[in-house]
């Protein structure tokens, strides 16, 4: 058992960080391993709710994509993919929508609020805060074609007005990465970019990306093997060698694009380290791999 | 075709009521056919959106019940009922969930912004906004005892934070009657009582029920037998007599705890009349049944 | 009789036009006809408030030529002209500035607040508004060489402050074209300069010209010849074909001078319309001639 | 002339006072020979503008009963009172209205403003600044029972909305003793009842009326008969004695009703001595005679 | 060597207390052992640090007996004591308000001030924050009669505004304890009495003082005796058995006046334990004596 | 005596200075003669609490030399002076801090409460307002090469959020010339330096410094020598001339450094004259030497 001066201890350790922080608003991508373990969920929620209470504003973007799959399987229905972003024809549209609005993006907010009535979930719909264009169906490897994905989205412009209105009243706006199209329709949209755009918009101090790996690794089976900074002008190269896999790619561009906009500094860390978030912007450490300018 | 000259007496003559509810929240019951004809649909956008323009508050409930059982069809689930309440067990509550949250909700949502982006999704959790407590079960007539409905939720306290943040930025909340109980779980509510609570929670001026027929009838074969004005008093002799039948008894009863709370007026209005809502609001005569102290 | 569906009909058609003009501020030059006739004063006082009430902020400035003559006349003084302005020494200011301040501007205030306590008058002695300067009695015509048009002021300068404390706390400034000499004295002003340079300083989105015609017309017999739109370029051929006339120019003039200095539109509209300013502001086709840049 | 250091000690000396002051507001009745003297109008707008200065509020009522009757007579009508009040039929309305509003108002902010921009002129129309009741015209001395003195008003109620705008943006309200009838129409009503319902309403810190004598007198022919102070309670025995004599009622009720009220103090001064308001506020001995609960 | 996840259970086990105490006052005795080790020192400035940090309000009120005699011998003279209070004859006066002001206090804020721009020393002359009386030196065992203790005060007001305005900015007040009489001298305070004053005056959640035992003990020689809770009614009885005694005494009546007048808790806490108000504010237990209504 | 009527000429005269300065910053260096005799504290005091009252907001930062040195022979410590400045080590520098913040700092602000709880005393720790380097110890003469001064300081940044906190609340801030070096040391600063860098910090209308001569003088001997204006390409070739001695030097160059660095004007002025201050503000003629750009 921890004796009461290892306890202040830790305290008195985190209180650069805090005075660092404060007021900053944090644009955090919570998926994978993080979203299915009960464990790691209560904790991601304890760091978020730790985070706000001491004035620190994170804003929140979940994925959901296993979720999705189970959820057509149980209506018959079967994914597909292209490069990993999923055909997505109007039922499908709304499979997702339901399951990532009604079902994921509730559940986080309900973890979230057993500790406070902090959490508020939002989908790109709300105050129009994710206006989208038709994803161009572009093949990332340029073998396959242009290919219509259908109801898949990208981001084109951030309406930050209710998330502003959200985070000024002490609220944590939890955010699902369905946007609107002009015609009127919701898009299915990579999360990670949804959390880069966000981040951009709001001139977010870090964008923090919650993976489930270690960070960037020269290679996969060598955790070791982590690469602890990533400049701007090193992806082009990490990307040739395959350090950036395809798996990881739509990670780093929202990264890239982050830093870009004038984020401070955008972060791949393990999400199955429980308290990763705390650790990553309370210690002096910090873990996984920094993406700076 | 109107003239010029008409079409400003009709806006003079709406300037009293402009006066009149500046400022003041309103709080409305959306469902019925106002939520499934499409014309419909728009009038209620174009409605609320106007109100909010001209400097009045509305904050929407809306229902879906026919949705959920459609739903559940297509899962294959039977939906059984008692005294008009849906039994709800766990995977009834995942999907009523889904569909009020993460498709009606959204689609009104749409509906609303494409005007402007004014509107917001809410469900129960969300700041916690409605504490619920298990529906107790006792049989409406008294005739089948206890029944377990499983997670059917009578409100018990409206956190009004999250709505006054979003009120206050000019945005118009849209409410999902999902309820949070003290165990973290998702509850279905009564939109009717959702509305009515809330309609009390945030001293509103007026509660507004959109219905299926002109309002509270005598015969409800005969729309010239409507009641124009209930005082509070009147109500258990209208129930005794029948005239409030089994479907309009959870109505009555949250427009008679609204006003008892301190809510001036509670309509029930015909959502089959396109723009019913400004017609109640901007005209002299009213529609539908109004129910006062 | 109109039904309730064609009354909203017309609300719905207003929105647009509310959300583009709330918050903004509107400069009227009010005057001719429209202040003479009883049931045209009444709706332009309805119209004003109208604005007002859904967010926008009208500022008036009246004119009052007659009355001064009638009151003169009264007293045994003979008024006299040169190119339209009239020539004013001491005792004519005095009488001047009691009819307008004291009589007209008081009307109009009266008539507008028996719809609500909103219009407060103003001259421009009252916190310094109209600093002017003494009329150069230039002629116009270049044929009578200088004038001494005795206190007749031309605007220098208009300190908006008492505006701004009106404006912000919900009245509506109604302004009397008197202005404040250097040398203490009260000069009249023409109250089409005064509402073009109060546009001007304000920054205003429209200034609209209330006059006795449909607007800017080809030929004065012919309501048909109506110019709808006047680009300022084209503005000294249209002097020099006569199109504008020696009544209309200072109209004009004062329409060109706002526009240059930033005011969205200028507007002559057609003041023996009811509620010509509500059709204006409120309806698509708009009416009358309007200066663009 | 005066050394620095005597400068110094009176600037010293007023200190306690004007942090007394500071934020209260202080409504003056400015009438008499401190309105016809030019030497006096300078004073009294110096008064004004210093106290505006170090941040005392004052409000301003002016009268104007001997213009009204001389431009009356210019326009050929003979003026008629009943115990001290004008009897006021239609055109002597208008009369006074154009000489109160238009033309004394307009020179008492003309006056001020040389100083700096901070009068506006108000008569009880602007902002429905005063609603009054038509006179009952029950006669003082009881003997010539009722008498319809016409549009002669008594404040009914202060709406004091328009002074709290101008008071907070830096602004001296001077105020015309002309009131809104039920009616819509303007109503004449004494100076001194408007100052004192002024200042009730506005629960200032002091009423200050203007006379022509140093203050209340034992015996009118001896100015050391002054009374220093008298209290409610002294009132009617004063009436009865004869010291409250005709001319004095009005304003010794005006204070009497301001004190009853809730105003600090009121106060009756010698508005023929130079700086007189500067002296009562800002010097121990205070001058003229004080009227306290 | 800690692991980065008990770090992290650290911060989220301090979470709910943070919450409880955000936007609350605490009212800091600082004194004895935590005065004078480098390390307490220290420790003490990282705890009121890490307050302000996330939220909470510490005011600091701070002793100096110690150093004060050693000033005193330093210029050749002997300190008195009279049960415990010191005589103070105007040249001890100096010389006290000299170290308490002039060095203690700014040793104090120069301590904290190391780990960010936060603390701001006054002492009771500044803004008038301590208006004392003088001491009537009436002996505390009653044994010797009435003593002239010179310039040692007891707080009669504390004015807060300088207080207000340092803590709304984001400053940490310390004040010394020297009060203001009203013959305009310095006098020699108390400065639990002190504490307690000011805890009172501002409505404080809690007042802590440090002191260099573990608590109230029955037995000051077995720290396993120690009281963990006081109710008020128990104070006499805890007296008269002598477990409060006369060093304890002063400190005891700050804490009952402070709980008397509203403050939440008192507590005397063992300032010799590093980070002792950590502890006390962030975890369950707690340590030391706490004193309840 | 003086009368009525010219006590409020003074006041009237005041009326454009007052307008001018109010809302300003004035920072003002108070020492020499103005320190030591009790009229003359007491008319300092006054004219900085009139300033305050009238909305003039006075930053005062006072100097201390004598009385230190007389600490110091108390103390049996020989005090040395290099070209004026004090060569000081820790223990003169702990006597240093003890009379300049917990004596002279104490006694201004204790004469300043008297008329009202406006003073608040600050050293240069409180809130780390005077950031300090170390003094280069460069000789000004240049003969005796470099010296170590010991904690003699240069200010080096001026932290004013403290001043702002309490500026905004209606005090008047009062600096002990202490600074805080990045050693965590305390450090004696040259208090004319101390003002000089203050005003430029913030942005200061004024920087008055209080001296023991009329201003600067052609001939030291001959008041009537007094250079009324000194614009800062004219320094250089006063100081070559020894206009400027060594002992105006230190007061010249805070003169030049704030003017340069946009205050408006520096002004040397008569401390030995009573209400100094009020007569260079309040009046035309000003007394003493200007320093404009």
């Amino acid at each position: 058992m921890k004796s009461g001066l290892e306890k202040a201890r830790v305290l008195v350790e985190a209180l650069p960080y805090i005075r660092k922080f404060a007021g900053k608003t944090l644009v955090i991508k919570y998926g994978g391993a993080a979203m299915l373990d009960e464990a790691l969920k209560r904790s991601v929620a304890e760091d978020l709710v730790l985070m706000k209470t001491v004035g620190i504003h994170p804003v929140v973007v979940h994925g959901g994509g296993p979720e999705i799959t189970l959820a057509m399987k149980k209506m018959g229905k079967q994914a597909t993919f292209v490069d990993g972003l999923r055909v997505t024809d109007l039922e499908t549209m709304e499979i997702t929508e339901m399951v990532l609005v009604g079902k994921i993006n509730q559940q986080i907010v309900g973890f979230i609020n057993r500790l406070g009535p902090l959490a508020v979930g939002l989908s790109g719909k709300d105050g129009n805060l994710l206006s989208v264009r038709k994803h161009s169906g572009r093949s990332l490897k340029k073998e396959k074609g242009e290919v219509d994905l259908g109801y898949v989205g990208e981001v084109e412009k951030v309406h930050g007005g209710v998330l502003e209105a959200l985070r000024s009243q002490g609220f944590i706006p939890i955010i699902a990465p369905v946007g609107l199209g002009a015609d009127g329709h919701a898009y299915n949209c990579n999360a990670d970019s949804v959390a880069g755009a966000v981040a951009s918009a709001l001139k977010a101090e870090k964008l923090l990306l919650l993976t489930d790996q270690p960070g960037l690794l020269e290679d996969l089976k060598r955790p070791e093997s982590l690469v602890p900074t990533v400049r701007l002008k090193e992806i082009p190269g990490l990307v040739k060698r395959g350090v950036v896999d395809a798996g990881m790619l739509p990670k780093m561009e929202a990264c890239e694009r982050a830093v870009r906009d004038g984020v401070g500094k955008a972060h791949l860390i393990d999400g199955r380290v429980p308290h990763a978030l705390l650790l990553e912007i309370f210690t002096d450490q910090g873990i996984g791999t920094e993406i700076v300018a």
